[in-house]
């Protein structure tokens, strides 16, 4: 007998039908002899739709309201789930996040969660019942509703796991697992059955669109090993764990890439102390993301050249606070480029095999793409090139590294 | 200053601009500098959907995840209703039934207050506060939230009056008030300005249109007078409230009428105890609602003749019932008539005007309308009439009365 936490997101509960074929996957599992708890998000569209009920009065709508105004989505998924699997004969009843309690911080809209309260949940499960927890809730010392902020059932699912002790943490998606790369932009994409944390994170919106990094985060903390599964397809999803775990021959595990970039290189920047936080200090304050950052060492000593990437949709705001703060930065000529993609490799394997970056630069190479930057971390290889070459990009680093 | 209860119903609070309207409302009587409790309704036509999204997983749908379930909607108005209030720069919060905690019985859809606990809300209100407290819900002894049942919400906003002794109870609905009659059949009803609560239970669904009959009676045993009123147009509307506080020389105060009625007559019942109960018992326990009974004592000792009325979509099944129970019900036959109505006249004043009866029955013998049965109480008259003199039958009384 093992203790299961199962975790279905909004899209696998996105209608009654839906909520009928998840309480026969529970009810299949508790079949079979496990102790279970499952964590269920909002019906797919039932948050967004409380969140602009609130904006319609007012774009600063009561943070603590807006707590009690949300959850109700998942107050209302997690009845009808306990009610479906009762119907199928299994004895089931559902905790909402105060009853049970689920304690987190006073932050409201972004709360983590301090502690759980198990031993009501663990009499009734080890009695048969399934338990069903609202994913996203809280509630705070103050005795009020808290929530965790978007996508926060993937953060409850993996505190129940660590409260609870659960022998595995399973992520129910309406996707079949982690991909190699976007199979829309790749048709020889393949399901990746092991990541480690480390690669899951790295690979930005691929691995996002299963789990929410934060709570990806949370699992490598607690080393709470992860499965991905799809609700509507049988396989075996993608299993996230750490990378001792995985017995992997594989240098790189996935190619990823990003959209709407815009690229912006200061250069001839006076080389001194403090010039890149002068640069990206208002960029900051004003909101403006910056992703990728290269600075290389400057070959006189005196002067650098900086590159950095941010969401096109910024860069007149950018390009403007950056001329505005041009008393301030010293440079010679600053240059832009509004269509540029950030094609990634990630795999933990590519730290004991050095031949990698060749590789990848090579195989740009022979099919013609520019490279206009390189940023390298750990386990991650970042280059930037025109957009249009982004999908020719992927399909050959996806090729070179066998992943097809 | 005063403490007022202000409850506002579900179509009160059907959108957000409704919802943004209560809180002007709300705001105007704080501003008046009264001490203010709202109790509020799901927005209109949520908990039907919700209770839909229940009866589709199952016509059985466990009743304390349906409590779970269906107290959503007071969640989400409560919350936005708050949030509205706050908008408009007045201190505001919510208060779910379990964080207050308004105490029930464990009698799942259909409970019963016990207690509600004050202290924290009477601190908040006295501070300057709005207390925003959702209707319908409570929480039972074993910590399971609870609701009321249908229109609930009148019965949340008596027992915050009495509970929170406040100065007044304000029903805010989509009607003006309790009217003579149904406008809808006679243009020349007139708003009510004052109803005691017997006349107003007496009302039928002229009165339930404006609370529920339950929260009326409630009101009536903890002596809380109730003031209905609109939320949309500027009136005094109703005040229900006991019969002492009413000086009203009127002898009727209303004429209600009933809708899809049938009756049937059994002929020639042997007339010996337990009798009325051997014809009732089966159709009671076959969920058969019985409104009028007629009994007239039997000429000559042995036979008499027993009429009742029920909706007409039980007739046919009312009728089997009857012949199946045949060999323990002795009578000489059985007749029926489809299409009745029941035309009532209501009032406290009829008691001490013995001329009341009389006139009703030369008012509708002027009309030529034949009555096919009469029952009476202390403060009401009922008629039976053939269905298509109903009109006719209340514009006749309406006039007779003086309501016209």
């Amino acid at each position: 007998m093992k203790r299961l936490t199962l975790k279905f997101g909004g899209t696998s509960v996105g209608s009654i039908e839906k909520i009928e074929k998840v309480a026969k996957i529970i009810k299949k599992r508790h079949d079979e002899g496990n102790e279970i708890i499952v964590i269920v998000s909002a019906m797919a569209g039932v948050t967004n739709d409380l969140v602009n009920k609130s904006k319609s009065i007012s774009k600063n709508f009561d943070p603590s309201e807006h707590d009690v105004l949300v959850s109700a989505g998942e107050q209302i998924s997690c009845s009808l789930l306990s009610g479906a699997i009762i119907k199928l004969g299994v004895k089931a009843r559902s905790w909402m996040g105060w009853q049970l309690p689920i304690v987190t911080d006073n932050n409201h809209t972004a709360s983590r969660i301090i502690k759980i309260k198990t031993d009501e949940i663990i009499k009734y499960i080890s009695d048969g019942g399934v338990a069903v927890i609202p994913g996203f809730q809280g509630i705070s010392s103050e005795y009020r509703i808290t929530t965790l902020g978007r996508g926060g059932s993937d953060l409850s699912a993996v505190a129940i796991a660590k409260f609870f002790k659960t022998d595995s943490c399973e992520i129910y998606t309406d996707v079949a697992g982690v991909f190699t790369t976007d199979p829309s932009i790749h048709k020889k994409a393949k399901k990746i059955d092991k990541i480690s944390y480390e690669e899951m994170l790295e690979m930005a919106s691929l691995g996002a669109k299963v789990m929410q990094p934060i709570a990806v985060q949370d699992s490598m903390l607690n080393d709470i090993p992860i499965n991905v599964k799809s609700t509507f397809i049988k396989n075996s999803g993608t299993q996230i764990t750490s990378e001792s775990e995985i017995n992997n021959k594989k240098q790189v595990t996935g190619i990823a890439y990003s959209k709407n970039d815009a690229k912006v290189t200061l250069v001839g920047v006076v080389d001194k102390p403090g010039v890149a936080a002068d640069i990206f200090e208002p960029l900051g304050k004003n909101n403006i993301n910056i992703d990728m950052v290269i600075q290389n060492t400057s070959s006189d000593g005196k002067k650098t050249d900086i590159t950095f990437t941010i969401k096109r949709a910024d860069l007149t705001k950018a390009m403007k606070l950056i001329k505005k703060n041009s008393k301030n930065l010293k440079y010679k000529k600053i240059t832009h480029d509004k269509k540029v993609s950030k094609v990634s490799i990630i795999g933990a394997g590519m730290i004991a095999n050095p031949g990698v970056t060749y590789k990848m630069f090579r195989s740009l190479a022979e099919k013609k793409i520019n490279i206009l930057a390189i940023s390298t971390s750990e386990i991650k290889i970042s280059v930037l090139v025109n957009e249009n070459k982004t999908q020719k990009a992927v399909q050959s680093l996806h090729k070179t590294f066998g992943l097809d």
